[in-house]
């Protein structure tokens, strides 16, 4: 068995902590029972190993979350990379096709797919493992898994199952047909006769979505999949593949589960009500503060507020309105403040924009010890480095020099640079130039070591 | 006649729009008619001007607020100093022998004290002409202002006049005592008995004061005041003089008068919701936002509001409450992150303390086109500049060179700086030492002119 954990989304309705690069998964807002805070996709990623599953799950993500899901839960999780953004089926067959030309892994073994981030108790992934057997007893093409409603929710999508038998004692049940999103008096009906949540819980033989490829003239191995993912229609998997498929049977599960999709129903499972630094005044009601900033919120006789700050922005809203964020914000043009990578992070200090076109931002860098930057040039920007912290080596143009707190370095356009941190690195950046962009990166690709051949030493 | 405004206060109640260095009367958040934002200082200035008495006035305050209101009115308002900050009595003491030995004021002319930033219509100050000759021709030894009160208010002063008799057709009333923050019922009974609102406004002769500090073997001449300001007590003039003076007399003024201290106060004259960055929701009741950070804010479905955002924090307050900041924010070992300087303005982008003791501070600061910086230098601290617009001249451990957009300059501590702008220019500065205050800059009592003298050009 495998499990793909798909990761995407942009995550506009946790705005302003989730952006374009930090999808909701990320957000490190949940608490460990030690108080540790984690994000929802560590907290998964927690479970599946608690349950033996670590072995056996991989991401399917975007490149531009690769960096991030590396920070999270370490390099060693295998991820498939979609070469761009599409939407659930190609991003499903990308992976059926990694796992079956790169892993061989037998067409008879069953891929289970499931979104990142689902808030759910540890039985729930025990319910992956009889998912796994339900595939292979029943006959049925899909298996999926069905969460025993709560309440006749408007929001979600349902499953509606063939009409029961009085003596019915198996695990599964046929599934009759989908319906998403009803309205309140007919998702009682629903449930009344059955119905279940659709927790986005795929399970079925690798075979399965290899033939559909195969019928369909689409790539089965990997890399020619990366390659032609073009190809793939932006549709999603439950479009495409499982409202066309016959035979499928759904499995009940009675656990909590919750989709923590929106400030209202994330904040409650937020045990403490002021994260980051700040102050709540004691007679605040059912408000919840999280604070990125380095500057200090102060919440005075406030109810049902959520306060959010990150710099990307500051939300005040009360948490019934706050999915209206959707329709207030335009997250796209907005430069993200944050951002975790592969060897550290960076904040945006500031950011101005002049008349004549020159623009200026100015960061504040973390690179961890023993990690570096790639060696990288840009064509439309000078930048200024001065270290705060920490030193490492640096190679400018094919010289190399130590580096140590203090130093400053200025690095032209078109200079070739990398440096690689011996202790825990700060650096301030102040970029000048015309276009500055993350595009703006040429990264040659070499390793340091590679690097170092080239140099004046 | 001269009028002395006093100008103090740390109004911790509209934090974090004021700090200790940006008082109440600084903030820029008052409309003109043409839609122009300024401060309660600029307002009662204009207003002055208006009247005609801008060359009558001047304005007390501490060393700490005179770039702030050569920022606002201009360098050539004149301004008496008080070496530090004591309270009310001696900064009035200063003021008169300023008067006195410096202006050449004849004992027998009206000196008009009143605070820098009432909330008050035009006619208010032609009430201080009046006032002028109430002191003259009543033969009281002071002259106060009383505002008509709209309300029993508990929280501020009130005059208490001798019964007036019915066919009083004078002026002023003579004053029978004074009662601060009475209870509401209390406040009520004194209104009924034709009681004002002390608004802070007394008129003397200044021979008045000088007499008395005389007899107080106080000093009357300027410098050996300045010398000598510790050795006044540090009391209100309400406390010290007010109080023990019987002969005094009230003026009432029906207009307008409000004291915009607080943000439910200060809000209910500010037109618009929304003062910089940001959006409310138009369903958001009630609520002001006053944003001067480059983060974006975001209201959502809010009622009764505010939402201050300034470098120094961020208060989100129901309004009615919002008077406890005072309680809840300790703003003493905040650093103020923006401030108006007489040569243009700064703000701390970043700040960071290292286990070590390092200090980082990263700001941007703006020079005006013709303005200098003091020639300076730095016991603890290493600066570096990197140039992002504008150019001008600079002079560093007496070599002198021009710089421009694009340069980078390290000033390594103890090294003697200064630097003239030629047209505006800004600068990210990158501060790096043990203690990184505003005290540790030496500054070299020095013209730009007199600098260049000793430079190596």
């Amino acid at each position: 068995m495998k499990i793909v954990l798909l990761s995407g989304g942009s995550g506009k309705r946790l705005w302003p902590l989730s952006n374009d690069a930090r999808s909701k998964q990320f957000l490190r807002v949940l608490e460990t029972g030690s108080g540790e805070r984690i994000s929802m996709l560590q907290r998964v990623w927690d479970q599946l190993a608690a349950e033996g599953l670590g072995q056996d799950s991989c991401i399917a993500t975007s490149k531009g979350q690769v960096d991030m899901i590396q920070s999270q839960i370490g390099s060693e999780a295998e991820i498939v990379i979609e070469p761009e953004k599409r939407d659930t089926f190609p991003a499903i067959a990308l992976a059926a096709s990694y796992l079956y030309s790169m892993k061989d892994m037998p067409l008879d073994e069953v891929m289970i797919v499931m979104p990142v981030d689902p808030f759910v108790e540890q039985p729930f992934f025990n319910r992956l493992r009889k998912l796994e057997r339900v595939v292979q007893t029943s006959g049925a093409d899909l298996a999926l898994l069905g969460v025993l409603p709560t309440y006749p929710s408007e929001k979600y999508g349902y499953i509606v199952p063939e009409s029961i038998e009085e003596d019915n004692t198996s695990e599964y049940i046929q599934v009759h047909s989908f319906r998403e999103k009803p309205r309140e008096e007919e998702a009682a009906d629903m449930i009344r006769q059955g119905a279940l949540w659709n927790c986005g819980v795929f399970a079925f033989r690798l075979g399965f979505i290899i033939d559909m490829l195969i019928e369909r003239k689409l790539p089965i191995h990997y890399e020619e999949a990366v390659r032609q993912y073009g190809r793939f229609l932006k549709t999603s998997f439950d479009y495409e593949v499982v409202e066309k498929t016959e035979q499928i049977v759904v499995m009940p599960y009675e656990g909590e589960w919750k989709d923590l999709g929106t400030w209202n129903t994330l904040t409650e499972e937020i045990a403490s009500p002021l994260i980051g630094k700040g102050t709540l005044s004691p007679d605040s009601q059912n408000t919840h503060v999280i604070n990125e900033l380095d500057i200090p919120v102060t919440a005075i006789g406030v109810s049902n507020l959520i306060i959010a700050a990150s710099p990307d922005g500051i939300l005040v809203s009360d948490k019934e309105a706050s999915p209206r964020i959707k329709e207030l914000v335009n997250s796209d043009d907005l430069r993200p403040m944050v951002e975790e990578r592969r060897w550290g992070q960076y904040r945006v200090l500031d950011f101005l924009k002049y008349e004549d076109g020159q623009e200026v931002l100015t960061k504040r860098i973390r690179i961890q010890a023993g990690k570096n930057l790639s060696y990288q040039y840009h064509h439309k920007r000078k930048e200024v480095w001065t270290v705060i912290a920490g030193s490492g080596e640096m190679i400018l143009d094919g010289q190399y020099r130590r580096i140590t707190t203090g130093d400053v370095i200025v690095i032209p356009a078109q200079s070739k640079h990398s440096l690689k941190a011996a202790t825990d690195m700060e650096i301030i950046e102040v970029q000048t130039g015309t276009e500055l962009v993350e595009e703006d990166i040429v990264r040659l690709a070499m390793r340091w070591e590679e690097i170092l051949q080239f140099c004046f030493i």
